[in-house]
């Protein structure tokens, strides 16, 4: 990993001409819509920003047509849809986008004895797109998302607002108390080390919910009627050391510079704890960043989160988690990841040898999940090999 | 200290009465205002927060025709003003407060020698009042800092928010992203431990301002035109182990759980330095209430900070700083207190010997300072005798 650079270059990987001329067989492109004939001149000198470099994943059990109310938004961009449950199933993309849908069959096929790594009946399979993605950016979202407005009663575009924090420094090593100082109207305060003011790469940007907020099922079953009215105009950096709970419902992130941390885990079916998929992945990339010196921002933008989900089918899924995670934040906050672990790759490989000797007398399900770990890294390197490197086999479907 | 109540106790050390025979000459007495003779049912109900618990200290070396903006939400609480300056000046303060007054004259009649610790010509001054204060909570406000308001054009009741922060727990071990989660419609999020819910002792309230942003002078000389609109409606919790840059212009703490570490040390008159006595309270305090488990939230409260400070003036005065400051944060960043040091004084004293050996070679300002540090755990332990103990020599004026 060379100096990570703040501006998206415009890098193409090797193996990218391959997946373009192999496409699975659900894919779409739709220049057309991707290249509108006719452009306003507001829109010639002005683009969505990072069209050809960012790919929206969308985990998915149902008919999309919560795209409608995004399409002003994402229609512009590729979308990579990894369809959950039962393959024969036939999911509907609304007219003109552009994307590629994978289901269960692709996914084996794909990965072959390795998509054992990739969950089932659980939205955590959506990191498969995070993988078969060729894009230096993601972002991903779950269908029961809209569109939410801010105060003055305007869409709020939240890929937009994604772009934003990616394209702008991190600051984990000391805190401004007026948030992002990159924002416009915003800047460090008086006290602020001037060495620290130049940031450092932002590789996850984590957006908040109105409506419905994301609470445990416990929560959940107490607060029923709760609704999350309150618009928080910020975004800050989580601090270096601190972990978070990372919610995968809204969220983006630099595949190049983060993407192999970017695993949700093991969950689902025949699997016993759900609802953590992107916690896991949070607490390891949280750990992961703070060792190479790269930024998570959280705050803006809120989308509308529009139902609540079964708190009593929930709280099966959560029972587990609730008690391991008491062991599973201490082990975090304490792991140290060597010097020599200088790319993602190694630092998670590091990471799943430390689960493995010290979770494992939590229960077994973590040594399953650390052989999981290794092998989600070899399918990321195999569908993801170093520039100039060559594809190996079990890589997407040959011509 | 005992185990921290998030309640307030009513707690009247020993040596409240005596203070309250032998007030320093300016003090005004005016329990009419204190218990104001007609109560609407509403305010029977619901007095204001604390009243008898709580200090506003005010350094100024102007008339404090401010207070008038501030009379709804100050008069039923007692001031302590501390005169910068000469002396023989005559400070107004509106009719119907209830104050006390102190200027060099009266800090040099209370402490001694010991008054060296306390600086003059700079607002760092303020620090007095908190040692002089009988109460278990401060709020600490500039005398250019007018009431605020929020986006819904109502008058925001900056003290009232303080309280309502001090009164709830921090969370500063792990980060929940809907902000505060003790706020009403707001909880701990998915993922967040519970057994982290339980939250620590808040001891500081910082709070934040609008229209002037506090920047330092390069920045003010770089933005002139730069005011802050930006209205953030949250409160969080500084993460353990991240430091942050206090500001004193509107700031509320437990001093009876943190006073002792807000000393606001050298600055002005005679000091290279000025400017960053705030600062240095922060980064002293921080370190102590992360050592002793304690918590410090920012955000909310806002107040209209009305105008900016000279940036030339603030360069000379900041110019040391800026370059000292690169190595306070590593050093502030790297500290490690005892295990015994169990109480604040403990720790500030371990911190004033720390501070001599490590920085002193920055410059020789540093040992003056860790003098001063020692100094003012002195004269704040004569002023504030423990529960029991009696009042020594150099306490205020005896009869």
């Amino acid at each position: 990993m060379g100096p990570p650079a703040l501006l998206p270059p415009f890098y193409t990987p090797p193996f990218h001409s391959l997946v373009r001329q192999s496409p699975p067989r659900h894919h779409h492109h739709r220049p057309a819509c991707r290249d509108p004939p006719i452009r306003s001149p507001a829109m010639a000198s002005a683009p969505p920003l990072l069209k050809d470099e960012l790919d929206i994943v969308i985990p998915t059990i149902r008919n999309l047509d919560f795209l409608e109310m995004w399409r002003p938004f994402f229609q512009p961009y590729h979308l990579i849809i990894i369809q959950d449950g039962d393959p024969s199933k036939s999911i509907r993309v609304p007219e003109g986008f552009d994307y590629e849908l994978y289901n269960r069959n692709d996914i084996n096929r794909m990965l072959g004895p390795k998509a054992s790594c990739i969950s089932f009946k659980d939205s955590a399979c959506r990191c498969f797109g995070y993988m078969v993605s060729k894009k230096k950016y993601v972002y991903t979202i779950d269908d029961d998302c809209f569109v939410a407005k801010d105060p003055s009663g305007k869409d709020i575009n939240a890929l937009e607002q994604h772009i934003k924090n990616l394209l702008s420094p991190s600051t984990p090593f000391f805190f401004n108390t007026l948030y992002d100082p990159y924002r416009d109207g915003a800047d460090f305060v008086r006290g602020y080390p001037f060495s620290l003011r130049e940031g450092v790469p932002t590789v996850v940007s984590h957006g908040l919910w109105l409506n419905i907020p994301d609470y445990d099922a416990p929560t959940q079953l107490v607060k029923p009627l709760e609704r999350n009215t309150r618009y928080v105009d910020a975004i800050l950096t989580i601090p270096k050391g601190t972990l978070f709970p990372m919610c995968g419902m809204n969220l983006a992130f630099d595949r190049e510079l983060i993407g192999p941390a970017m695993y949700f885990g093991l969950m689902g079916d025949g699997q016993p704890i759900g609802r953590y998929d992107d916690m896991w992945a949070g607490w390891c990339t949280k750990v992961i960043t703070d060792h190479l010196g790269l930024g998570v921002k959280t705050g803006l933008p809120y989308i509308w989160h529009s139902k609540a989900s079964n708190p009593f089918v929930n709280l099966k899924k959560e029972y587990n988690g609730i008690f391991w995670q008491e062991e599973l934040i201490p082990f975090f906050q304490s792991v140290s990841l060597p010097k020599d672990a200088t790319t993602v790759q190694k630092c998670y490989l590091e990471l799943a040898k430390q689960v493995r000797a010290k979770l494992g007398k939590v229960d077994s399900y973590f040594n399953k999940l650390a052989d999981s770990m290794v092998t989600w890294i070899e399918a990321w390197d195999e569908l993801n090999p170093p520039k100039g490197g060559v594809a190996t086999a079990n890589g997407p479907p040959k011509k």
